[in-house]
Formats: C-alpha cells, structure tokens, sequence
C-alpha cells in the first residue's frame, strides 16, 4: 500500500510557510507498514485541489488530504474530495448541532458559512477534532475506474493545524488503518555519533547493516553529528526487536570510539546523565559560544542537578573578572590561546566549586582576531580546555564555515570533550 | 504564469528530511512576478518521477526540478524530464571532458556511471554549477499538446543541494527567465513587533492595508513576534517604491508602540544598534534563560562592541557569586523574586562596568519551584529587571507554553524591555 499526502493551503505556496506536517504523517504511516510515495503541496482553489485530489486517487492507495476544513470559502477540501471521488456531501445534523453548542459556549454568532463544516462525504466516519471545530473523515471505499474494476481507496480528511491534526490522527486514525492493514511488529533503534564524517560512518558500517536487508538502516547526517537509524518490522514484536538489537550491538561494537548514545538520547543529556551517575557538577567559562554551550545544557529539565552554569566571557575584562584569567596572560598570548583557555577552565572550575570546569575560547567569524598575538589567527580556531581535579587537557581545533556553523561546532566538540573525559 | 517545483529525492518523503530549496524557488520566482501553485515530492522512481513530470507539464507554465541530477542509479531527473517531454537525451561532450577534468583534478578515477551527468535534454542550455558535478539545464520550448496545438514550457533541472541549487539559480536562470517574462519592478519591506497577538496587528493595520490592494501585505507570526511583509510591483522602481513606503509609513505611525524594525532587521540588531549610537554597554545575569539571551546576542557579528558577556547563573550560590546576590533575599524572598532579578541587574551591571545591566529569573518548567518560597509559584513566572546608572525597573511576565517556549519569550521580553528603555 502507498499514500500520497495532499497538504492544501496557499500560505505553503509562499517563501515563508512550508508543509510539516507531513513529517509527522509518513512516521505513523511508515510505523503501519505504508510507504508515502507522493506529496502534493497545492493552494486553495478548486480546481487545482481537486485536479490533485483525482491525481492522488489515481496513483496512491491510501490519500490524506491536511487543511482546508476551515469554514471559509478558502476551504475547499472537502468539495475538492467530492467531486474527486464522485459522491456527494451530506450535511449531518449531529456536526451542525455539535458546531452551534461549540459557538453557544463561547457566546459568539455562528455564521452560516459554518454550517459547511459539518458537510461529511458520503460513507466517511466523522473524526472528532477535540482541539478545533474542523472535524476529520475517513473513508474506506471501492471505486469504479476505467483501467481497474474495482479499485479500493482510503481517503483521509484531516485539519490543518499540527496541534489539531495530530492527537486526532494518534487516536482515531491509526486504529482504523491499524484494522484494515495487516498486523505489523515494529522495533526501532537510534544510534548517535558527533564529529564524525557521513561518508566514514557508511564506509565501516555499511559492511555490517547490508548483512541485514530485512532491517531498513538509514544513516542522516544532523547538526554536528550523525545519526544511524535501524527499523525492523517482524510477525512478533521480539522478533523484530531480536533483529534490531543484533544489528545494533554489531555496529556499536565497530563504532565504540564515535558512538555517545545508543537509544536516540541527545549529546546535552548524555552529558548530564554521565555527571548525575558520577554525582560531578559542571560550570562553563565560554567566550566564541557566547552562551551557547550554557545554552544547551540548561535546555535539558533539571539540568541544574548538574549543571552550575558559569560566564560568558567576551571581553577581556570579564575573562578576567569571572574566571580570573591573568591579563597578562591575555596581553602575551591573545584570548584564542591554549593558555586563555586553560585560564578560563581553571579559574571557572575553582570558582563556582565544579568538579569540572570547561573554557571555549576561539573565532567565530566573520572578522578575524583582534590587534596583538590574536591578529593573524584563523577564522574557526578553538581552544577548548577541560579542567578536573586532577588536572586540564587543551584541545585545539579548527572549523570551517560561517558564524553559527563555527559557534555550534565549537559547543558540540566541548560537550564530547566532556564525555569523553567522563568516560575515563 | 505559473510554476510547479518538483523536488526529486526518497529522503524526502522519509519522516526525517523535507524539502526546503523551494521555500528559496518561491521567492525568487515570486520577485519575477510568477506564482507557485503546485509542489509535488517524489522518490528516485522512474515511473514515478515520469508521471509526476507529465502532470506539471500539463497544468504549468514553468516546472522546476531539483534533485536526482548525481551520477547514481537513482538520479532520474534527467530521464524522467526527457521522458514526458518526449525529447531525448544528448550526451555533451563539452560536459563530459569537464566532468573528466574534475575527477583528474583529485586524483580519482571517473567510473563510468559519471557520464550520464554530461546528458542534455535536446534544445537545452547547460547551466554550470560552480559547487558540484551536476549540471543544471533550461529548456524553453514548444510542445505538442492534444488538448492543445501549442503549448510554451519552460523546463528547469537544478541540483539538489542548495549550496548548488542556489548560486546556480540566481546567477543562471534568474537572468533567463527575466528575459522571457515582462519586466517587473519590485518594492518590499518588512515591519517587525515583538510580543503582540497576531489578531490585534490584523485588526490594527487592516483598515490601512486594504486600502492598498496593489500592495502585496502578509502578516506572518515568527517566534515571539509578528512580521509584516509589503511587496509592491509596477513598471518603474520608484513607483513600486512609492506605494510601499507610503503605506509602511502609515502602518508604522499606526503601530509606533510595538515596531522594533521597520527594515527587517532582528531584534538583536535593533538594540546592539541602540546601544552602539549611545556607545552603552550591556551585561547578563540570567537563570531560567539558561544562557540563551546571552547566545541570541552574541549570534551577531561584532556584537562583543556593545555586549561585554555576563553569567548563567542556575544556582543560588552562582547568583552571589557572579551578581552578588544577597543569600538572605534568596532565602527569605525565593530565586523567583523582584529583589532577586533586581539584585542580579544591579549586581552584574556593579561587576562588569557595563552601563546597563540585566536581571533574568523565572520557572521554565516542566517541574515548579524548589521548596520555600518559589513552591507555590507558577511555571511560566518570570521577572526581569533592568539597571541603570538612573535606577532599576523590574517587570513581571506570566508565560504559558513548554519549557523551550518559555525561555524564548522570556529572552525576547528582556531585548524589548532594553530596546524601550533605551527609547527614554
């Protein structure tokens, strides 16, 4: 079974709206077994909507149309799959009855404009929407073509907005298709490493995951990092969860130097979750990431069991002032040194009372270093330094690109940094 | 005229990646005065992307293709495009000596799949791509229709990833599709406000806007903020220039309490602008905020001129030692307090000399505050304050959303209460 997804609305036809929902979509659908093969982004007119309605009909099994349930003579979905399919929309009194308590209870008139909302395809099943007043269809079909006697059709109506369509989708949807699809086992596997190229993750695993066709393995290159997926579908859940681990603990087992999570965590809690065991805290003295690096932790909840937080230094008075770098140092050696760094991490470190202490110190871009031993410094040169108890490592590195690429590449090789030096 | 994009690619109808080369496509196109009305994503399948290609030739002027243009099995495009417009395909050898040039150049053998990239659709114009092996093409031609004697398409092939796809299109086909399309003259602006409902800007400005109906006007919510967009066309620069301006300037006069940019320009930009011409300096103490109003600073390059850094300070010890706070009003009046934001402005403002300093404190959730005093307070409370060498003014906001949510309202609240009373 393939699907199309049909996301109606002329805003998704601009420079500044796109269609998301579909994302979220083709996961669920991919969970029950079907491929989304088509989408279709098309405004709201009729008969450009319903001309992409009989198209989708044509060539997928299963079409889901977002959007244009609104009441509005821009909402057109549901005329569109009408005349589509060739039957007719019949007003259903418990829609228009539920739709004029919804106006009543909040005091407003109702326009008749919204009595169209309770127009439902004949044969469909009404989907409660509890976050909105446009309500989904379902309709599970038999269609006459011309090339096909019988050719049979399942046509979704859904509301636009994610927060609309996506409980009701959850809660409704998934059961009926889940019914009229054979059962399916699936398990799910994310395996994550940073700093690390696509091309050299495919390059040694791929002699391993192509041992396992029946595991579908996509590998996504993400922000500073990598990411490795594995899904298997089985006749039993252990069955395809056997299938996904074997794979799985394979490849941890070729990429143990790279791999920081192995079920989907992010590279922030994993850090978090090696200090928690560990019961270390953390406080970050940062300059080129500008609060980033702060940022990023205090995202995670209850980071704060961990995680002091710390400074941002960006001028020299303030490396100084809070993680008492000697201005000397900074005079002699400039602020992107292996020396500023080590300053930054040990003076963060003894002040806050941390168990460890990080400095970031480098150039962001896109003007290079300042007058004095800064000046013929690169663009994307960082000195990272960790300190512990029991001494401080410096990193240099270099990154490419622009301000924000140079900035996150510089929080994500700290934060390994760290978990590598927890792993000791 | 209008135009279909058909993106080209499986992993774009995977949960994980989207299409967002033709948000780029829309407004290039829209600025040469053609309208979008259809997008259609399709995998790395002949019969697929054939059949995608013959639907968007029948229903548009333009149809742009990005992706499937590599040297691999699954780059179609070329096929599938020859394929529905019923031309073949010519091998160039000015193409194929260049494509063995390249790979010569880094010492890597050409294998032979590489020669299908030197295939041209008959009549086509080679687009160079600077970034990458893939050529794109521009066919302007006239095909042979049966509802139709003869039907004008012009049929675009464009590299998929879009630091190929972009210069190519802006340096090639913009020039191109100038010269077959009437000439247009364009004026745009952009108002921004921060922190005000959507609905309240439409009810505001709509009285003024229609007024202009010549004047495209979008109002768009971004994140913690409402854009308005005008675009004017008409056959001169400066009187599309005129309409915009005249209507933006009424607009502003209107909304002159909550317009931070009337230029487009970031939040961010508008106050380090502000404090550069008054040459102030600002510094941070931020709790709940975590570091991102620190991070959404120095984003911005140079911003080190009028931005000395500041602290993160998630911890009460943190708050006294990098602001000052006392330990006795943290006690006795909770970290989510006035006397604590207003102790943490006037502390880091003491601290770094900074001419202004800035307090943030407040719940992100998910969980609420610690026992004392903060325990009964609600997440999404949230106070700031700002000193001066003139005193200090404290505000307190009630947020609603998740933790991400809240953090960003709260760093955005902090910009405008700077940016206002830098307006004193």
């Amino acid at each position: 079974m393939i699907a199309e997804i049909i996301a109606a609305g002329s805003e998704m036809l601009t420079p500044y709206r796109q269609d998301t929902n579909s994302l979220f979509l083709t996961e669920a659908l991919n969970d029950l077994g079907v491929q989304v093969a088509f989408k279709t982004i098309v405004g709201d007119n009729i008969d450009h909507l319903t001309g992409a309605a009989r198209i989708a009909l044509s060539r997928a099994d299963i079409v889901l149309f977002s959007g244009g349930l609104g009441p509005t003579e821009d909402d057109l979905t549901r005329e569109a799959a009408a005349a589509a399919l060739g039957v007719p929309l019949l007003r259903s009194d418990a829609l228009l009855a539920g739709l004029a308590q919804r106006f009543a209870a909040r005091n407003i008139p109702m326009s008749p404009n919204n009595a169209k909302q309770a127009d439902v395809l004949q044969g469909a099943t009404i989907l409660d929407n509890k976050n909105g007043s446009a309500s989904g269809q379902y309709l599970d079909t038999t269609l006459f073509h011309s090339d096909a006697p019988s050719v049979r059709r399942i046509v979704i109506l859904l509301p636009g907005p994610p927060r609309e369509l996506k409980p009701l989708f959850s809660e409704q949807v998934v059961p009926l298709l889940a019914a009229s699809l054979p059962p399916r086992f699936l398990a799910k596997r994310m395996l994550r490493m940073a700093l690390i190229p696509e091309s050299l993750v495919d390059a040694r695993t791929a002699p391993i995951y192509t041992q396992y066709p029946d595991v579908e393995t996509t590998i996504l290159a993400g922000s500073a990092e990598i990411q490795l997926h594995f899904l298997a579908a089985a006749d039993t859940l252990p069955a395809a969860q056997a299938r996904v681990d074997e794979l799985s603990s394979r490849v941890e087992a070729e990429m143990v130097d790279a791999i920081y999570s192995s079920h989907g965590e992010s590279l922030e809690e994993i850090v978090l979750l090696n200090l928690g065991v560990r019961n270390l805290t953390l406080a970050v003295a940062e300059s080129c990431t500008g609060g980033l690096f702060a940022e990023r932790l205090t995202a995670i909840p209850n980071s704060s069991r961990n995680f002091l937080g710390g400074a941002t230094v960006y001028t020299t008075e303030l490396k100084t002032l809070f993680a008492g770098v000697p201005k000397e140092t900074i005079d002699s050696k400039g602020s992107v040194s292996p020396e500023v760094a080590t300053a930054l991490a040990e003076g963060i470190r003894q002040r806050t009372g941390a168990s460890i202490g990080i400095g970031i110190t480098g150039l962001a871009g896109p003007s290079g270093g300042a007058p004095g031993p800064d000046e013929h410094r690169p663009v994307g040169l960082v000195y990272l330094a960790l300190a512990t108890a029991t001494g401080t490592e410096v990193k240099e590195i270099q990154l490419t690109g622009d301000r924000d690429r140079i900035r996150f590449w510089a929080s994500q090789h700290a934060l390994e940094f760290i978990r590598r030096g927890l792993l000791l």
